[in-house]
């Protein structure tokens, strides 16, 4: 019987068609400030270039790539590059794409520990360095009774966090017999979307999550969580987990983690700390007062996928207690069943996490701090606040503008003076500009500009142009040429 | 201001560095049959050869390299290996590696349309070719109210099906209120271990996943189903949401889809269609039998990760009528909202599964179906299946082994004739031997080989090969020689 022919690319056509990607990528990052940074197609735009039905017979790989010119990149919103002061970063970085890489080559899949042990191991210890890295609390260690997971998201590590949360306070009930309506979650008003994703994917029900007011600084306010707390209590509902954040998304306004968590252990709550963007600050011992109290919480996540320079996803999610968790997410069918993880002697990743099947992802973790060093990411992070700290003083010298909430670090809020019309119509202008990108928020029902200072290669001239083009769009807008 | 020192890789560093991680990966292709497929490592190996603490100062590259071959090399198991043949596959292939390279490249988040349209818009457009080539019924098309989205996993898929299936019979208010207890789920004894752990996830609890018995064929029977949601009924409890599969994970076996949805619609439930692996051999024309009575179904999923040489991850999961799921999984913070999406002219993947982030997974999918067109897609499939009808008709003409249930496409179960201590042997024999690889199920409560035959580069003679050294083990085992 004759296995010809194949279609498959043979090892020699992949080492050419791999160079021209590599070089492809290479190029686009000597290239990428030539690009607008927020993509100019309408909707439809993109898919109008597509053919709509799909080939029936193969395609060379050049014809592919010239496509990826052609067709996506007038639809790419450029994350990488240093003119992107959007949202929170999404950074990339060399070692980063190409220990994914690797890991797409080796295309192993983790989701027990024998079905490729260094994928499990190498997890665990690359973020039991992590938690050294970061100074986070040792009960987050694998040697004790915690552990650390990649999650592909917060909002995966926060849905985690409120299942295992669910199950010890209901004593695994509800993962029998189904939620009753009773539970009480508790997060701020500036946490993150994802907490309330979460209530309502986990049964909770959104009316169920609390929203505790914040003080000046947009940080929830203790005080009122254990006054709601209390509330609850009073009317025999069962107050259950409570959601913390380090550098919130709207404002980068930093939770009280030791008077929350306090709080949380009086009443037998499950504390989550959510450093997502921020906890990347911790790898600076000067920083590290973020997130002082942590020692009280059950579980905390940040992302290096966002400023520590490895590509998403990769979310790295601590419990303090693995037990739960896993007792949580546990199932074990036939198929499944093997002798290391039957002698309990290793991890089984299955059980950490919604999906079962998982890719090598700390692999990019794991090249990113080699390549980096701690000296290296230390480095871009404070540098990152230095900058940062320097456009706080722009704004606060500038009479025409104000800064909107304290910036303890990369994040900076702040809002022309002349009201909303004027803010909307100077982003609107600046970003439509191409040279840079930057996002909004609402703080105290006020239209509110954010310029998020970390992605990987984002300079001080970087954001000295950026001011520029912000006064520039201002002078423009406020002088009526819109 | 010094914007040096630096620590970033340089376009040239990446140039040469990414020359490097795609010749390691031609090699590893061109040399993966002189592994074992089955890591020989103990538990702790992986971890003892790695240092206690991260490093302070940046490392070299090839220092980094040189790690993977020492660290990683021993603790893989190779799915990449044509000698793979447990589990299911999680198939590779040059394209979709570098596909996926390329998106880690770009680097995009597409969270919303406007935060990358072109990672939105190629994702919608592939998966509108998806159902055409696959057959699929027109409803899950973008252009009429379904549409289809890349999930992380069939558990991801399974959950999301669940959730909305929830809000739909609940009016939406179980997404306010959280779940009561009363939601009745529907899956067969052989359906898969993701549904169980969904509806712990949901709230819904496990204890109101209703497990129906399978036939002589392992497939779900109608009558019982029936039986059970009217058992259920009168007592008051609300059956919401029912599973089928396309080809079981433990035999292959393919559920009556037609006469289950007919049940659905009677009854109105959800029914959600589970196709992980199978689905792919609806690419020919002759294997569509398998979603006979698709049509009556409200969502389905499969994994081009599994049998469509297309990276994990990558499940393409479509529902018939979009709405419900993302008004299902819908959360709209002040810092998302943004013209486009106020416009409704576009798709925010957000509000289609768990996580906030996603990367730009379709390219992988797009260069996949491209490099092979659907003639060599097709070619692959009819191979593969070729070659385990092949494998399985030499089980039946052995008459020390017998076939333990039907084997309609890719996957043999069979067992020696000599019960369950010989089988184990059998297989532990096999895998210890590294040649190859493969796993066992329980089916009546005995326990049964497998072989799922459709990884990327398995070839005849690999499973000629295979046969030979099981035969020769069973040999060595019944002859006492272990």
């Amino acid at each position: 019987m004759n296995d010809s022919p194949n279609f498959h690319m043979t090892p020699d056509e992949f080492r050419q068609a791999g160079r021209a990607v590599v070089n492809w990528i290479a190029d686009y990052y000597e290239q990428i400030e030539s690009y607008p940074v927020l993509s100019q197609v309408k909707p439809g735009e993109v898919r109008s270039m597509l053919p709509p039905d799909p080939p029936q017979e193969g395609e060379t790989f050049e014809a592919i790539l010239a496509d990826v010119d052609r067709v996506v990149m007038p639809g790419i919103t450029h994350w990488q590059s240093p003119n992107f002061f959007a949202y929170f970063p999404a950074n990339a970085s060399g070692p980063a794409i190409l220990g994914d890489l690797l890991s797409s080559g080796l295309g192993v899949q983790g989701m027990i520990w024998a079905t490729s042990p260094a994928c499990t191991e190498v997890e665990t210890h690359v973020l039991d360095w992590v938690v050294k890295m970061l100074g986070l609390p040792e009960k987050f260690l694998s040697s004790g009774e915690g552990g650390g997971v990649i999650q592909d998201s917060a909002s995966g590590a926060t849905l985690c966090a409120m299942l295992a949360a669910r199950e010890r306070v209901t004593g695994f009930a509800s993962n029998e017999r189904g939620c009753d309506g009773r539970l009480i979650a508790y997060a701020s008003s500036q946490g993150h979307s994802s907490i309330e994703k979460a209530a309502m994917i986990a049964g909770i029900g959104r009316g169920n999550l609390r929203i505790i007011d914040v003080d000046e600084k947009y940080a929830m306010r203790p005080d009122r969580l254990q006054e709601q707390i209390e509330a609850d209590l009073a009317q025999g509902l069962v107050p259950f987990y409570v959601a913390a954040t380090v550098g919130t998304t709207s404002s980068n306004a930093l939770d009280p983690l030791r008077a929350i968590g306090e709080i949380a252990r009086r009443y037998g709550l499950w504390l989550h700390v959510d450093g997502a963007m921020s906890g990347t600050a911790a790898l600076c011992p000067e920083f590290r007062y973020i997130h002082d109290g942590l020692e009280l919480a059950d579980s905390y996540a940040f992302n290096p996928h966002k400023w520590m320079f490895t590509n998403f996803d990769c979310d790295c999610f601590f419990v303090a207690d693995r037990k739960t968790l896993i007792k949580t997410l546990s199932i074990l069918p036939e198929y499944l069943r093997n002798k290391a993880t039957e002698s309990g002697a290793v991890i089984d990743y299955r059980d950490w996490h919604v999906p079962l099947g998982r890719r090598f992802r700390s692999l990019k973790l794991w090249f990113v701090i080699r390549h980096y060093g701690l000296e290296g990411l230390r480095y871009h992070v404070r540098r990152h606040v230095e900058i940062a700290q320097e456009f706080v003083r722009w704004v606060e010298e500038d009479a025409d503008f104000e800064l909107a909430a304290p910036a303890p670090l990369n994040v900076a809020c702040f809002r022309h003076r002349g009201g909303d019309a004027i803010n909307q119509a100077i982003m609107d202008r600046v970003n439509a500009g191409g040279e840079m990108y930057l996002t909004h928020t609402k703080l105290d029902d006020r239209l509110t500009l954010r310029m998020s200072i970390a992605q990987t290669n984002t300079e001080r001239r970087h954001v000295e142009k950026a001011w520029r083009l912000i006064r520039e769009a201002a002078a423009a807008v406020t002088s009526g040429q819109t």
